[in-house]
């Protein structure tokens, strides 16, 4: 069942690659931490151990190919540790958790833009992750034809087709439209600071559950 | 739902550490191959590429302490690549394929000799190998007294309890007696060669859906 943690603010910043998701992420730090908020600036997959070997196996053109489930079941190990070793202690020490992808990556990546089965790709992410949820979830959305890098610079998952991406992108909009409360949509084109902008008015009702230390 | 392949024999051995399955599943290879079959031994966890690294993760003292989660999910993952590129292939040219260790391992290590919900680890280890199922699986069973190693020689799996090994020695006969048509469990402290004449023995009437090369 669906987990929002009642200490700690958790918030997450879904979108393909080159919507902006780590610029607005370490924005979004910034401005809390001059706040004096408590900030824990994470990602996924790979802020952990245990994660970083998992990241390299997934992410390397070196693996050669993995079975769908294999991937999954590899971000999901990932998620686990993550949850375990740094979401779940800085919330419960009342900071704000920003976190750069989540559960809805493994989900769009795995469960929808390939023929995989998306109930048995949310079961296990949510299995692995004790089905914690962010408080918030901002979406960059962004036409990936905008997003991806030169071919060549591209690893693994970036390598896909630009259809693959568009999936993708439909993925992360379906999640948000089905639940609104959680999740704000962001056109990525907009100036860096006015997404900055939208993000912490979103943002500010839900600190009052976080600490000042 | 339960799937055993309907050419090629798939054989596992299944039983605490210093049970022999090491020695009977090279006794069997040795015997099928002298006969003339073919055959592929195998092992988990790591019988792969991807496989050796999860197996390092997991068995290496250096990790330090996993969840339960992640272990169960780094299990789950190699077993996807185990069957996928070693197990289903092999079955599929009619091979005979041997396997030290496989679900059975995950489900009495993860599911049962700990505080976790086996039904959940059971749904991850059957969704990771589209639950195909050996035809024959070899209990060798033994106190863990007698099977463990000194303290000092014990990888990060065998340092638990002779309790937490008592309990997993339970799975593997619940197991058993649950699906008496696809186990035999052999008292391992009998002589080498007269457990090997009853696995021949059982596995004998099997082998009409392997293939002589």
């Amino acid at each position: 069942m669906a987990h929002y943690s009642d200490i700690g603010v958790f918030v997450c910043f879904e979108g393909g690659d080159g919507s902006g998701k780590s610029t607005q992420s370490k924005a979004l730090a910034a401005w809390l931490e001059a706040e004096g908020y408590g900030v824990r600036l994470t990602f996924e997959p790979g802020d952990t151990e245990v994660g970083r070997t998992l990241r390299e196996i997934v992410l390397s053109p070196e693996t050669g190919e993995l079975s769908d489930r294999t991937e999954s079941l590899l971000y999901a190990a990932d998620k686990a540790e993550h949850v375990r070793l740094v979401v779940r202690p800085a919330l419960d020490r009342g900071e704000v958790v920003i976190t750069d992808r989540y559960v809805d990556s493994m989900l769009a990546y795995q469960g929808v833009g390939r023929p995989l089965e998306l109930a048995e790709v949310e079961h296990v992410a949510r299995w692995a992750t004790h089905d914690l949820r962010p408080h918030l979830t901002v979406v960059l959305d962004l036409e990936p034809s905008h997003g991806l890098g030169r071919f060549e610079e591209r690893d693994r998952i970036e390598g896909e087709s630009v259809e693959f991406h568009e999936r993708v992108r439909q993925a992360f909009l379906g999640f948000a439209a089905a639940d609104p409360d959680h999740y704000l949509v962001v056109d990525a084109r907009r100036p860096v600071e006015a997404i900055a902008a939208a993000v912490r008015e979103r943002l500010l009702p839900l600190l009052s559950q976080a600490r000042k230390p």
